[in-house]
């Protein structure tokens, strides 16, 4: 099989998702690091691979791919990965848990975000008051999604699904930042159960920090 | 066929999708304004039925669904809707289209999130320069995405597709706050071709605004 190259930074939240993925899958992938804080995301050989100047960017299967639940749906369907259930009411269900993070938490508090709004708010918004905003009110929505009879041990039933791997740099982000979510039961029990898993602690930002 | 209810409000880009793609798929819904303004969407009758405080929310086959994206992937397993394509890397590409809009644009540009930058700014942030800068970043993006061969007459070939169901309500939202994308040439000519579909033009914000 060809290889599997990852446009990676350790502490890119979609980044993150792609290693746990990858690790899961048993997919062995050369990671390319690009560097966000010196910019390199938007450096033409990046915009290249991604006109959005995101990361993750993917090359795989001859393609360059990008966008990561996008890549994660791919590797659904080319691997038969078992990242969406094999019902549509059960897919539904996952991605809407995935979406509530990846849609409604995740982009807004992208860096480049609340760093935009920190630097035009004379002091009146910081990157912890953004991150504890946002993050805490959406994670507090994903806990009342969660209370539904089809968690399990994991976000939905006892398979780790796109829902999982969404929420595992969430609540990463969420330590970084000092968001409190140590009420959240249902969230920290899974999230007690995915830590145990050897390919989610080997994707942890703190093992691909390239300054580490 | 079991009635479907769409929680439903006007300027919601995220029930316009759902507007669009009911009409192109000739499902008659009932719906129910769930007024935004008067953060109809906080109250608790609107809580039960999403936990994130969100529209749409969707009643369909016995069930309440949330997330308009979600939802799309569902009708076009449960319909054969055609929103995404019958391969796996076509869909790919719709779905990294769609989510370059409802992941990177709509949530950042979502009027409580830019309402709260602007609270907390002290005047060095508007509803104007907010979306300015992240309607903008965002379609010039995506208009890059849109030099790529399987484009067509719509975002990806000759058929609606999921991205082209983001799209609309996106460049809504960039004329609704003077964004200037007269030069983004691919989205404007698949504009024009969208807005010539009589189920696009019904289901455009004007037709639903219910102080009207």
């Amino acid at each position: 099989m060809m290889t599997v190259t990852l446009y990676d930074f350790w502490r890119s939240s979609a980044a993150y998702r792609l290693r746990v993925a990858f690790g899961l899958l048993g997919i062995d992938y050369h990671s390319v690091v690009v560097d966000l804080p010196s910019e390199q995301n938007r450096a033409p050989a990046h915009l290249a691979r991604n006109p959005q100047g995101l990361v993750p960017a993917v090359e795989i299967d001859g393609m360059m791919m990008t966008q990561s639940l996008a890549i994660l749906e791919y590797l659904d369907e080319t691997r038969g990965a078992g990242f969406l259930p094999s019902d549509a009411v059960g897919r539904a269900r996952v991605r809407t848990l995935s979406y509530a993070i990846a849609m409604e938490i995740h982009p807004v508090c992208n860096v480049s975000v609340a760093k935009f709004a920190v630097a035009h708010s004379g002091g009146g918004i910081t990157m912890e008051s953004w991150m504890e905003t946002f993050v805490g009110r959406g994670l507090a929505a994903y806990e009342a999604l969660l209370d539904h009879p089809a968690t399990g041990r994991f976000c939905h039933g006892d398979q780790v699904t796109m829902a999982d791997i969404c929420l595992i740099p969430q609540v990463y982000n969420a330590r970084r930042w000092g968001v409190d979510i140590s009420l959240h039961r249902r969230i920290n029990a899974i999230m007690a159960e995915l830590e145990e898993i050897p390919a989610v602690a080997a994707a942890h930002p703190d093992r691909h920090n390239s300054k580490g």
